[in-house]
């Protein structure tokens, strides 16, 4: 790990670009003064929005790149164009050199996702990573993946998830042992797909020592915070984390609506002004910016496109907070163990089953 | 249709059985005196609370039943012990037989579910019916279908749930051509599943006079009500309507808390309780309670098991409804024309290719 901890970020990722991401990073540093950051896009829009930040300049090297990825391109063109030059893979190639501890980016997910995989590699035994989101619920804040990144998991894959999930939440919670449950449905018939009955038979065998498989949850479990992280594969998780923020965006428009459309509800809006106001503070989706991508030889996070420069300070000490926590070398070490217990129930099975034949 | 419209209920469904059913049923009757009833239960529970409201002995004819099915019986199990007989299975069989129009039970899904396919069996080219949810929107209210009888559904599936989704929003809003989306999920690098793109094609090829295809949609679309109709496969439907019911209790609960944390805030809440009773009845999900199963030769409305007798009522009323928009030969209708056009569709495919073969 460089000493101190340093962050390579792709100043021209997000809707707004660099006039989201410097502030972002002056925002950070403001409540972080210890973290260092490499900074990599056109010198042109970067440059003049950097000078009036001296702290971060004082904080930050700043590298120029020619090119810069766009919101809508496909992951195939962007490699294309953008691999070894863009400010998106050179971000991403920073921590493969370790230049940096971990890469944040607000740019497109598709290209981001398609770099770090090309970049840094999965790590052995992962065909393909996740992306992590944080949860905010009833009990404090909960890990979720995959909210996107895969279509369609197998038992092994959603296995692999719950033990990076966990790691994620022992070293962002500090939790020993977190809770880990797999998102199905409960409907009396069915009980779910038979990917996720085979992944629950595994982890129960299992029996992990870094966390505690707890089952199966539902939906609305996700808001109750009834388990520390909860596994799904990516169509359905990216729809649960979709429909979530959807929902939450509906009620307060109810609310605004409600608060707003008699004298009285303006009078108890005044009085309740601080109430509103810890609420909004509660539901505001920046303070859980980021998606953490696991499964590769590398940490990156990728912030949300639309989100403003304290959303993408959220994103950025998520990244610092999964390098304090050893993320990397919690993954290794959790995904090596449960490789070898499959291994064992395997030639357990295969013992069991030679005898009876 | 049977003259005056009439609903078969099953007596001894959902958590407190009659106690929430026959209350029920009398509050529906209230709103709707045109109603008649046909109540299927055990005569020592039911007949006793049916006492208390002469007007709906007025409008009710009582079937004694022996066997109840019990909330968490298997489908098989309930079938084996309860068919032909139980209170649930002559609620169902009360709209085969022509005697009710429509059937309402607060009972087990899976059983409910099971019963009502042995009983009504599917219509023509349908293997396995759907559920559909009202979901209230900002713009209203959207049908969301399947939320949970299905786990995986191939194109084929799709279509028909569209076809089938978007005759209930003709019955229900009085829309000629509601539109339709199918939900899928927005990472660039994927952009669906395979069935989903595949149904996503039938549906622009078949351009149906009676809905409007829009295209695809996420899960924020659904709080939004940008579509009339969202489709989707059981297993990530029932995900994102669990997750909503969930994230709507999950602020409600923050508000809570703020409202009552202060004393200034109490005030507030004091001066703005019209507004938040207003919210409180936006946000009401007996409001909404009732899942209609589509796709079988008879309308049965499936009440949430722990809802109370308002919630029943708007079941019994959803029902209500179903009849009086002629749901069924809507549905027959728009699926004639759906398969029609896409043999047409395979027909024009086949001949292209032998032409270029």
């Amino acid at each position: 790990m460089p000493s101190p901890l340093t962050i390579s970020l792709d100043a021209m990722g997000g809707d707004a670009g660099p006039e989201m991401v410097i502030p972002g990073a002056a925002v950070a540093l403001k409540r972080r003064p210890d973290l260092r950051f490499i900074l990599y896009g056109q010198s042109e829009a970067v440059e003049p929005l950097l000078a009036r930040y001296p702290d971060l300049v004082a904080a930050s090297r700043f590298v120029h790149c020619e090119i810069s990825v766009r919101m809508d391109d496909k992951p195939s063109q962007a490699l294309r164009l953008g691999r070894w030059k863009s400010s998106m893979w050179r971000c991403v190639q920073a921590v493969r050199d370790g230049e940096a501890d971990v890469a944040v980016s607000a740019g497109n997910t598709g290209a981001l996702m398609a770099m770090s995989k090309f970049c840094l590699r999965t790590l052995p035994d992962i065909d393909r990573p996740a992306i992590a989101a944080m949860w905010p619920t009833l009990r404090g804040e909960s890990v979720v993946l995959d909210v996107g990144a895969t279509i369609g998991s197998d038992a092994k894959m959603l296995v692999h998830f719950a033990v990076m999930g966990a790691a994620m939440a022992r070293a962002l919670f500090g939790l020993e042992r977190p809770t880990v449950g797999l998102l199905n449905i409960g409907a009396e018939e069915v009980k779910g797909v038979e990917e996720v009955r085979e992944a629950g038979h595994i982890l129960r065998a299992i029996d992990h020592p870094n966390f505690e498989y707890y089952g199966f949850v539902e939906g609305d479990d996700l808001g109750k915070g009834t388990v520390d992280v909860v596994v799904t594969e990516g169509f359905s998780g990216n729809i649960a984390l979709k429909t979530a923020e959807g929902t939450a965006r509906q009620l307060a428009e109810y609310l605004r609506s409600a608060m707003t459309r008699t004298l009285s509800a303006k009078i108890g809006y005044f009085f309740a002004r601080s109430a509103f106001a810890r609420l909004r503070e509660k539901m505001d989706p920046r303070k859980v910016n980021g998606g953490l991508f696991l499964g590769l030889n590398g940490l990156v996070v990728k912030s949300h496109g639309g989100t403003d420069s304290e959303g993408f300070a959220a994103a950025i000490e998520l990244g610092r907070d999964m390098v304090l926590g050893s993320l990397t070398s919690k993954i290794a070490n959790d995904l090596e163990y449960t490789l070898g217990s499959m291994r064992k129930q395997f030639a357990e099975q295969t013992a069991a089953q030679a005898q009876t034949a």
